[in-house]
């Protein structure tokens, strides 16, 4: 877990001023393979630690499973390669799934965005997430108080170690929707790889689906972060930044509740809005 | 090009005032699928718009062209979609090589992170990116005044038509190192994508390699933002966040200019600082 930053010199120019040299602390960044039974299912560059939440969140996330129990183990595995000082990389993750989980299709990446019957649109994405989830979102009866959701974001940004020595991290985190404990929080170069590895947290401890919870993101939202949460059976997912179209047409779609650009004092809701209580201050 | 933002409901929420319905603009994101003589080579989320240049810098960035007459034709096609009145989802985009062009191999996206001698790691991936390339740019001479360079960001955000309704795009564009003209800017939902449609606009006007010129972009500098610039022979480039370390040392390897943090009247340059000019004030 030791490779979550590095030093490298850097030469800091500022307008009008002498320029100086000093190191300069980088996230790391690393490619990731992902293997079920030794077949190669996707590569990821990612930040490393936390791979074998990496890993089981990514299969969430594909619909592979749905059960921690479904995950029995992973191991790293890498030939004679340039990294750690044993030989091995530490960048090949080997899964080995229960016996009674289908072996996934080696063309994973494609199954949200394809169907026979519309060549590809997005309409076909968000039909294709809607029957392989194992987890209903929309009868989620969880509801959040709209004062607590917009401390989420600092939260989330006083708890990011690495982002804070690097500027270059995004974050996921779950939060309790009724009480608000932070559940989870997980760092990553990549904001996907950020979600997967708190959704992975979760199924390796056997808490999906995870209803009753909000999950926090670092920046925008797109198909894919909502289709990870509907994945996981999160109910509620809140984005410092933007959503997309698609993503707003999936969390509908679903019944999952998406905020967005939940910063300061106020918020957007974009789908089941329901689910954010509001105190109105009444007049006097 | 009609469909780069949509209109969507929204409930916003302001704590201790009345929530109010709103109309809001959003970024639309919309499944592509690049096929190569039919072949399916990728498909990646994006903003409808310059796909045909998103297809070429694509298969610039993956190493299949390097030269505009490589590329001879690009149709969208589409089976009965729910898309388009005409049926056509515009979502599926067929290109057909030159001759001479040999067709890719369709695992595309290993081939920058995998070799056979060191399992999965950085350095590989660094290999892979010098062995593919057509371009060099170590060699290319071109410098930045520091005082332009810090005005890109600004210059970059103020054409971000999108951006400005929706708050939900990235964007790149190319300057001239020399004069600071704006070459051309693109946006999308993916960072990667708007590189990519960048570096499309410059192959298919014939103008690789890109030396001279600077590439800037409005997050962070990833791996795969430096393998593109590389692959496009772009000698400089500029990013509003931080870089990752893997971008750092690929930058280093190929001889680009990374600047990073450029915002201001400051930046980090974390290699080849020699292409960036610093006027120091002298003492009166």
């Amino acid at each position: 877990m030791g490779r979550l930053t590095a030093r490298k010199p850097v030469v800091k120019i500022t307008i009008g001023a002498q320029s100086r040299r000093r190191p300069d602390t980088l996230a790391v960044e690393e490619p990731l393979e992902i293997r079920v039974a030794g077949e190669p299912m996707a590569i990821t560059m990612r930040t490393p630690g936390h791979d074998v939440e990496l890993a089981a969140g990514f299969l969430v996330s594909e619909g592979v499973i749905a059960q921690g129990a479904q995950f029995q183990t992973a191991i790293h595995c890498g030939g004679p390669g340039t990294g750690g000082t044993d030989g091995n990389t530490y960048n090949i993750l080997d899964v080995t799934l229960a016996p009674d989980v289908a072996l996934p299709d080696p063309d994973l990446a494609r199954r949200f965005y394809t169907t026979s019957s519309c060549g590809l649109c997005g309409t076909a994405s968000i039909d294709a997430v809607e029957k392989t989830s194992s987890h209903a979102v929309a009868d989620d009866g969880a509801s959040v108080d709209s004062a607590a959701l917009v401390t989420f974001p600092d939260r989330l940004r006083e708890h990011q170690d690495v982002f804070e020595k690097t500027g270059g991290l995004h974050a996921a985190a779950l939060f309790d929707a009724e009480t608000s404990d932070l559940l989870v929080l997980r760092e990553d170069v990549g904001r996907h790889n950020a979600v997967d590895k708190v959704v992975g947290w979760a199924v390796l401890a056997d808490r999906l689906p995870l209803r009753g919870t909000v999950l926090q993101v670092s920046g925008r939202a797109s198909f894919e972060l909502v289709q990870k949460a509907v994945m996981a059976g999160i109910p509620i997912l809140s984005a410092v930044s933007a959503p997309s179209s698609l993503a707003v047409d999936l969390a509908e779609a679903s019944g999952l509740t998406l905020a967005g650009f939940v910063r300061g004092t106020s918020m957007n809701l974009y789908s089941r809005p329901d689910r954010v209580r509001v105190d109105i201050a009444m007049p006097a």
